[in-house]
């Protein structure tokens, strides 16, 4: 019998653990809320694959502490692998998958919702009604079905949000520096970013961060889009000149900012700075200020994404367990 | 040439008054921020009818201070008739007009908002934000598309409702006591409302406040929905028993609630209570509930309906006035 160890097990992973448990009798399911370390790695002592998440580095001796228990098949429940010592990994021999896409609807609606809320004015609503103060006027919402909503890149996520943009009867119109032939077929791209930023009442971005976009919306950019535009970065923070975008929305010039994705987000997001000195004035002000929205890189975070994390990470597991090919290996080296 | 006069012309409604000027130069319009009382009917003198919406009572002695100048011609910007003194105003000869449909979308899209919101534990994670919690655990969302989505009266707003949902990959049924023949054949409607309390995630009512449905949805009603469903009230407040809603909500049989209408809602919304004595402690337990939506019957307020409300109200007005048929004449007597 194959027996299968996971780490760092949250509470909200535990129902899709045990559902893909029950799903496969034949394989021995074990888990800890432990993150996996030089110590905590004899937990999975006997198991013959590991199932991983975690921010924190997989070092040389995190590895050689697996490789000494005979385990080097390892599946992370998520996408990023940079936090891995792939050299180290070589050496050991080690096989390991990801889950590159669990969920790109969670990311998608997470920036509809928001965008209709900025356009909406759903914040200032929302403070008036917790403070007593019942009065409609002047907080009036501009309708999602009267925007032309310009979405840039077109790939998983880019897509779903189109969809639901379309669902709501806004007017979509995209970029992408790939297109896509059955979107391209529909009349959906416009010739140039510019085009797109002159037209575009919403400006959403989904594509990844490299370093030739580090920082494509800055001032020039955010100068040639319309009056009242809504920028959307759900994506990556070091797409948006953040800076840029607070002095927008200073000079009136947005309308709005959703931002679930900050250049300087790592060390500051998915941590609890209550009752502490918050460590970033710029992010603070934003937060606060009543036509933006900041999420802390929660779009992905959903129960149908959760879901898929466990289920898809087993499921490699057991591919590479039982030698077979996993869906989604990772290049180690 | 025709003289068109406007009582209680807010700021946001300014610029559609000026637009629908401009579009006719043959016609003088002119306005005020006052309401109509039998004080100010004198603002309209030699004006050929007046476009009207205020929640003061159009009494007798109003009427009749209109009628002593000559005008019987009145435009309502907005639907409701109870505040007409219709004897009056039959006794007088006034001819009168509403704007019945100005923008299912600005309802329907507020409900799709609010009820994604709840979904999402939206609430919930703004207050950490606020706070400077920027964890994301255990905040999880569920996402829109695995909902089943049960719509109560598919009529102008339910239907849009439906669209919406169905952008975003729900799954909708729906129930009305007339069924639509287009919806019928693609197999939209549930036999029962019970059938759809069994099968809906999320229930919302786009029906009107009648004797017969006061109250629909009671405890008995939430007892047949599943657990963890998410009620959603855009349309009437009597619909709903709302000390049941919280009950169920305190016994964590409903998921949230969304609320832009309430059974008390006369004289306690459109108020400012900021700084007195709120008058109604279950809406304030209501507004302070972490899964509960509150909004002071605001669904309606957006650019795209203020706009129709003026257009459409001056519209019937000149018609009147030209001794045409309006298109949306109200009964008189
Ligand atoms: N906020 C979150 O929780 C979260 C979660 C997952 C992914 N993301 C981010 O969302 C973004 C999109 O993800 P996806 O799954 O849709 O990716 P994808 O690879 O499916 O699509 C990306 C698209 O962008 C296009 N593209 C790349 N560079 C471009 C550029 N400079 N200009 C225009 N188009 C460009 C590509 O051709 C492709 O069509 C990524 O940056 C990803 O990191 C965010
Ligand atoms: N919150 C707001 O700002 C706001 C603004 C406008 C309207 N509304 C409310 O929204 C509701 C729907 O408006 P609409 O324009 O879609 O109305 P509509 O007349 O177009 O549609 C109502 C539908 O409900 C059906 N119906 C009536 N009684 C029913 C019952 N007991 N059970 C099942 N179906 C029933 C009718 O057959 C019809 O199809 C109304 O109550 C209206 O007052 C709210």
């Amino acid at each position: 019998m194959s027996k299968i160890f996971a780490f760092s097990i949250r509470k909200d992973e535990e129902p899709y653990l045990k559902e893909w448990a029950a799903a496969h009798p034949d394989v021995e399911v074990d888990y800890t809320d432990q993150l996996l370390t030089p110590d905590t790695a004899a937990l999975a002592k006997g198991a013959d694959g590991v199932v991983v998440y975690q921010q924190l580095d997989y070092t040389p001796e995190t590895l050689q502490a697996l490789a000494d228990q005979g385990i080097t098949k390892m599946s992370l429940r998520n996408v990023g692998v940079d936090n891995i010592d792939m050299a180290k990994a070589k050496e050991l021999g080690f096989e390991i998958t990801n889950v590159p896409v669990y969920s790109p609807n969670a990311i998608a609606e997470h920036a509809v919702i928001q965008t209709a809320r900025v356009l909406r004015q759903a914040k200032r609503m929302d403070e008036k009604m917790a403070h007593g103060d019942l009065r409609w006027a002047p907080t009036i919402g501009r309708e999602v079905r009267d925007q032309t909503v310009g979405v840039i890149g077109t790939g998983h996520i880019g897509r779903v949000f189109m969809q639901i943009m379309e669902g709501f009867g806004a007017k979509v119109i995209t970029y992408d520096v790939r297109k896509k032939p059955e979107l391209e077929e529909k009349g959906y791209y416009v010739d140039s970013l510019d085009d797109l930023y002159k037209q575009a009442d919403v400006v959403s971005l989904h594509i990844p961060a490299t370093k030739s976009n580090y920082h494509m919306i800055d001032a020039e950019v955010i100068a040639k889009m319309k009056d009242d535009a809504v920028l959307v970065n759900v994506s990556r923070g070091p797409l948006v000149d953040t800076a840029a975008v607070a002095k927008a929305l200073d000079d009136g010039k947005l309308f709005g900012f959703v931002m679930d994705t900050y250049e300087d987000e790592v060390g500051v997001f998915n941590e609890d700075w209550t009752d502490k000195d918050f460590p970033d004035p710029l992010l603070k002000d934003l937060i606060d200020r009543p036509n933006v929205l900041v999420t802390p890189h929660t779009a992905f975070y959903t129960t149908h994404a959760v879901r898929n994390m466990v289920v898809k990470a087993f499921d490699n597991n057991l591919a590479l367990v039982e030698g077979q090919e996993p869906d989604t290996p990772v290049e180690v080296g």
